[in-house]
């Protein structure tokens, strides 16, 4: 079993982002980098490279050069999957020629910066059968899968609620204070698009609602807030939602919310029980019932579903992180890249990322017409 | 220093609630129930009264006798006030002839069953200048007093975001049944009025929100959930709220969260620092700043407030529960006639019972015509 | 059913543990202070009296009056059981009085301040059959009832080990300075012994290990720690335990861990399962098996036991306190008075008081020899 | 910068250590494992270097070749330092060889089967002046550090009482049944040497004590528990504790604490405060303090200190866990071997070691002798 020949555009020198993609393509030994374009600067591209241990025969010049020059490589020495984690205005350019030219993608959330781009991609996916998975990191944890998994299987019977929460503090140093603002990226429409706290972390819970249940929400109305009449992108929010059928639900979000890290919290309610789990602590599962004590569910140990299993290392107890779930979405990808069987939702696909870009144009338009129903049609 | 004459309405027999008053205003020995109604039955009552050990001597046949016999003893004899324990649509009427032959008023919530009654006896409190509480019992719990006392100190600045939640359970078994839903007083329109969900718990969490932060919610949006359509009450709801400045916030309440027992559940972050407390866990309140390891503040300590210290009769680690929530409620309340000095918000007021009303009714309005946005003025 | 005639011994002015006992007494209906000496001086004894509202008649100057009018009134009007909450040295020759002149007591930990004096009150309670408890209030909790139930039910099987807890910190801010600490009575042989921490707080988690476990400790072997050598008592003390069986365990109990509150916490595991309580956090009781989720077992739910439910007067999720475990003692004192059918448990008894007084004096005795084990034999 | 050579011992197949330290090793892109014995058996061995993208060129037939031949090659091409995770007994003869031959050690826990052994590696270390790493991984926590950097910079003061708990309960399915225990490769003094729980876990906690407080345990006395007299290793047991000061403590393990999964949990207390912190939620510390609330510290902050911080890759609430802190551990040998700047506690070592086998040594003869103090000096 050869390893898989891993492409990486951006995520060079001290990029967050690129030592979790590093470390999470490392984590089941399936991967090799073999080449890309870490850096727009070549020397830069070049010293990563060597630091990291990456052979520069095929660290290229940039992008565009990237692609010619693998393409003129025999297919069995050809890299088959490229990680995009440049920044986001780039990842539909590059999306859009990867998939053009064959390759699979991994690429960074958001998807793109609009749903048309999105829906573009998303028929050159089709049209090319390619592998594409968009990376919403938090649904490669162990106990998010088995939530999915046993709400699947009936755990919560018929939804009615869902309550998605992701509350950080990280923007209320930075946005009072207008010339500090002004140099947040997050907060500048020409690099961060037409949201900041709803494009950023709002998807992530959108996503994780979708994601966990199954199904799709089919309206929203939502309520920003931007603090201050001149900051243009909402740093606050609150989304409600309908689903197609008796479910409704909630999905808040908050960069204000001072002194939270990075707490997105789930809360799904049916007609059998509920389940409740919070990122910052995420090998605990909590299941509750109408009358029976809640269940402290964890990884690791022999009661958890192959689904969970399959994404744990280590027995109960030792605590696997966020690099653990990227490893595992890294993972659903190998599978799929050779042939393998593996269960639903073992990456997060081409479509969780073209919901999310209309999730995020639906909310601020919602918003904008003063906070009306808007359905939520993939078109 | 004489105890307070008390006289109690309804509370009889097995009723919990009776229980919880009762212990509540032996709690710092300043009441004596001298008298009552417990019971339309009047064998029942007698009973009861020689039960709990009060003299059957002012055990009255019924309400109006009560308020006929007292109004002829002399007022050191009288009743005092009066604890009005009966069910919901009964406040209205008892607390207007309480208050119409001088007596004061510790009311049970919801204070009547309509915004308009609830004003109309909040005039006539105005004019006699009655003491009158509404037994909001969650703002007794000596953490939720901090809370309140830290935040209009400034502990967290401007508010920038309220976050209520409250969530239950226990409808869900008895909603699915056409039958058995039937039999459920709480979903019965004559007798739960107009509002199930938001008019038991969702009131709850809106005098939250108001108690603690001092401010006015000045407009609402609301989307309700019956699950069946021919179930007339709401038993699920999200309310986004907004106060008079840059706040914003939302309001969540669920009697089908299915596992879920009591889940009050405060947020509220500003522009200094963040407070969050969990009824369910009601000693432990925790204060998050943007960068500083969180507080875990917990009564019974040197360092709390006043405030805090006035309703903890234990030193830390000794925890106080419910019980001694309301009993901080009947103390509030005992200064108050007292005329000794208390802090702000020692008993929710009659202003709190009339907000509740119109909070309800607004909700449900919000609702029926499509989530739309409506003011919160009381008039 | 008329209510039960209680005197009450110390407790006035600003007692502690008299607001305790007199709200625990209040808290079912079912008893009536008629009587007592709250108060050395007797001019505050009435005062106080009056403050609390009890009628003056029977507040006596001293205990032998109190013993001695009430023998001169008829039984059915006699008081019936007397709290004993004076200073510790007092508990004994109180006790032994009234169980002299037939009288019930419930009596403050500890119960003696030797085990010989002990011995000898439990004589006398077994010659007169006399109702006698110990208010180790602890085990009042609806959790702590419910999880000796379910050991007694064979829950965990056959025990293998027992681990309590009882950590505090208040000591430390007064022990390091050698004028501070000579002030503190706690320190001071002559005021409270010949120990401190294990003979206010190592005796509950001692008690607490025989209670929950209905087996017996059979040898100890105890390390204490006193930090200076001028400090005569102990602050701090590890005890191992043996049972007479495979059981093993260890006593853990400090005054000197810095910022704890009043952490007891109770761990005990076996063949088929464990139980974890922590009392600062009283309604929540975990239990744990080989290979199942844990569970999170809380009061007033329809699935724990009917000792629990009695214990607990509001539905889940409305959190009780520690008056309300005093509450369920006296509860269980009533129901043993009244000759009712009441569960094993119900109130700690004399045995418990005899128990930790041996205890006490072993711990000292085995740290003394130099570490060793001595037997726990109630001789 | 190049790349360090990295070999291993061990850790084929299945081996869950065999991922934990591969993972581990590249994680900060500072090692590449060129070459090793991953199997006993040749052809596994050849097939799982293929499998996890390892050369072939470097795979050897057995240990002794592996020696030899990497002798051979140029000091600049040679493995410059071996991860040996073979069963326990192996440690010993191969990191003796391979000390004798200048190579540098990151050797698994318990360094040996006896302290003889131990010693004279210590001897060839300090002689050869070799970086030689132990892996206590949970060492590698960012939180374990800056709890140790505050405890050396004095946020304890003087430390009173020290509590580390190491509770599992996975032998309990296996312990009970005589056929089944015999095949329990832990249970079988010839593979697992004098002590199953505190061989393996016990030291952990032991480890633990002296690493966080940098003080040496000075004497202990032992009580341990096998459950069957003719299972011949412990399987629970607690250590009284003293250190050469006023500190005194306890180290508390077991294998048979039914339900736990791997429950380390750390307590010290000190004049100035006290720290808590377990491992199965390792990214929060409680620092507790006398009468100021209770801190959450917590990795990821800007608060927290440069140590915890060079172990943290991502944001605060982005939670890692034990990859990640065995990550940690094969940084600092990393930086060792570079002769970069590092901190004391980077990585365990030889001297964890040592004391580790001395530790189990002692508490097996303290236990034999009936629970008598031993002094723990390192001779």
């Amino acid at each position: 079993m050869s390893k898989i020949r891993l492409g990486v555009l951006g995520g060079g020198g001290d990029s967050l982002i690129g030592v979790l993609h590093r470390v999470a393509s490392n984590m089941y030994d399936r991967y090799e980098i073999v080449g890309g374009v870490f850096n727009p600067n070549y020397d830069e591209n070049i010293k990563f490279a060597k630091q990291i241990g990456v052979n520069t025969d095929r660290i290229y010049v940039d992008f565009d050069t990237l692609v010619e020059e693998e393409l003129k490589k025999p297919a069995n020495e050809r890299i088959e999957v490229v990680s995009v984690l440049t920044p986001n205005f780039l990842h539909y350019p590059m999306a859009k020629k990867l998939l053009e030219n064959g390759f699979n993608v991994i690429c960074e959330k958001p998807l793109t910066t609009s749903f048309s781009e999105a829906k573009e991609l998303e028929a050159l996916q089709k049209k090319n059968n390619a592998i594409f998975a968009v990376t919403y990191t938090y649904t490669g944890y162990p106990m998010v899968r088995h939530m999915k998994h046993l709400i699947a299987e009936g755990a919560l019977g018929e939804i009615h609620k869902v309550d998605i929460q992701y509350y950080q503090g990280w923007i209320n140093p930075v946005v009072h204070d207008k010339e500090v603002r002004k140099k947040v990226w997050r907060l500048d429409p020409t690099k961060a698009g037409i949201s900041s706290c709803i494009g950023d972390i709002g998807t992530h819970a959108f996503q994780m609602a979708e994601y966990l249940t199954g199904m799709e929400v089919s309206s929203l109305l939502s309520d920003l807030n931007t603090l201050y009449d001149d900051n243009p992108l909402d740093i606050d929010g609150t989304v409600l939602i309908r689903f197609g059928n008796k479910a409704k639900g909630v999905i808040r979000a908050s960069q204000i919310a001072t002194g939270e890290e990075n707490n997105l919290a789930v809360a799904i309610y049916g007609r059998n029980g509920g389940f409740r789990w919070e990122q910052e602590n995420p090998n605990f599962l909590y299941f509750l019932k109408d009358d029976e004590p809640r269940r402290v569910i964890k990884p690791g140990n022999a009661y958890v579903s192959k689904v969970a299993a399959d994404g744990t290392k280590l027995p109960g107890g030792h605590p696997e992180g966020i690099f653990d779930a990227m490893g595992n979405i890294y993972k659903g990808v190998a599978k799929a890249l050779r042939g393998e069987t593996s269960f639903n939702g073992e990456y997060p696909t081409m479509n969780d990322g073209v919901r999310g870009m209309l999730f995020i144009e639906k909310v601020v338009e919602s918003h904008k017409k003063g906070n009306v129903w808007l359905p939520m049609i993939n078109q």
